[in-house]
């Protein structure tokens, strides 16, 4: 069976969780709480030595690291990954996009307002964070707004957008203004097999 | 004919030009004054609406974002992807690595030495982003201390990581730790068309 190292309140996590449900395939779920350091212990660092989840672990023992390495993975030759070469590359665009210009600007400033101190330093970048979290929810509604999904059908680049997008709220920023990608987001949340976030 | 919009001194830029000259697949080049904005006028975030280089225009008229999803592209079914589903998978997660571990720590530091005002603000990221830099550094020195490519054979996901590291003393970071990092970077300069970043 696999196994998936995990944190329940990371989004990146949630990736592999929501789309292991959809595909219906079991897994032993190990949590580690990133907050006590349990990703930079000798013994995790030989699991994933960037130390970090979520980490899966294969049945033959290989571990995979980075969300969407792995759920590309998961979800090869199945339906949420786009058949035609062309549709491959419009997914991994979006996946791309999501670590680089969505992910620091989304996840970051909810890490920061969630779980570090109200006197954290860190607060210094939250304004800049969440312009630059506002321009990538732009781009995503300029796409929305005339396509139901971001790669053809419903697929994996939708499950990585949807983990922290859906949660912009806990990172300050207002998806009000942003109306394809709020009615992109209950599109995600109505697809069969969906599974919240946190349990 | 395929046409790449780029920008010469972009290390993002030079993965694609790399990975084409390696396929021997010709193209047409656009050059981008990304210090000019040339990258943030209405005609070009037409055809990204990210506003980013590099981007490849296909033969149909269809624009591909993202670098190392229009490496993908180009190099699927050649000996650059590797050809079992676990490979893919960790090609994949040392792209993912790529955008979200290293570039930032690399390039970004590149840029503001580089392209920015000596007496810039942003002079002030420099050591916090260096140090994540040489952690990232770190993380490929354990795999190829082990290993002689990234991922199984000489990759894509090669050549998405030589494409800053290589360049890595114009972001004020010393390779010279860094052994087995050095010796790759000797192995990936010496494979067959071979192109430098700048002509």
């Amino acid at each position: 069976m696999l196994t998936l190292y995990d944190y329940l309140d990371s989004g990146n996590g949630y990736k592999v969780r929501l789309l292991l449900a959809q595909l219906g395939t079991p897994y032993k779920l190990v949590e580690l709480d990133i907050m006590q350091g349990a990703t930079r212990t000798p013994e995790f660092l030989a699991k994933n030595p960037n130390g970090r989840i979520p980490t899966l672990e294969l049945e033959d023992g290989t571990f995979l690291a980075e969300s969407n390495a792995i759920v590309w993975y998961l979800a090869e030759g199945t339906r949420f990954v786009p058949a035609d070469r062309l549709g491959r590359a419009k997914a991994l665009q979006w996946m791309f996009f999501e670590q680089y210009s969505h992910e620091p600007y989304v996840a970051t400033p909810r890490f920061i307002l969630r779980h570090l101190p109200a006197d954290s330093a860190r607060r210094t970048e939250l304004a800049t964070r969440q312009a630059q979290g506002r321009a990538a929810f732009g781009v995503m509604e300029a796409h929305l707004a005339k396509h139901d999904f971001l790669a053809g059908n419903y697929s994996v680049a939708d499950i990585v957008l949807y983990a922290y997008s859906h949660r912009a709220d806990e990172a300050g920023i207002d998806l009000t203004p942003f109306l394809a990608v709020r009615a992109w987001l209950a599109r995600v949340a109505a697809q069969p097999g969906h599974v919240p976030m946190l349990p």
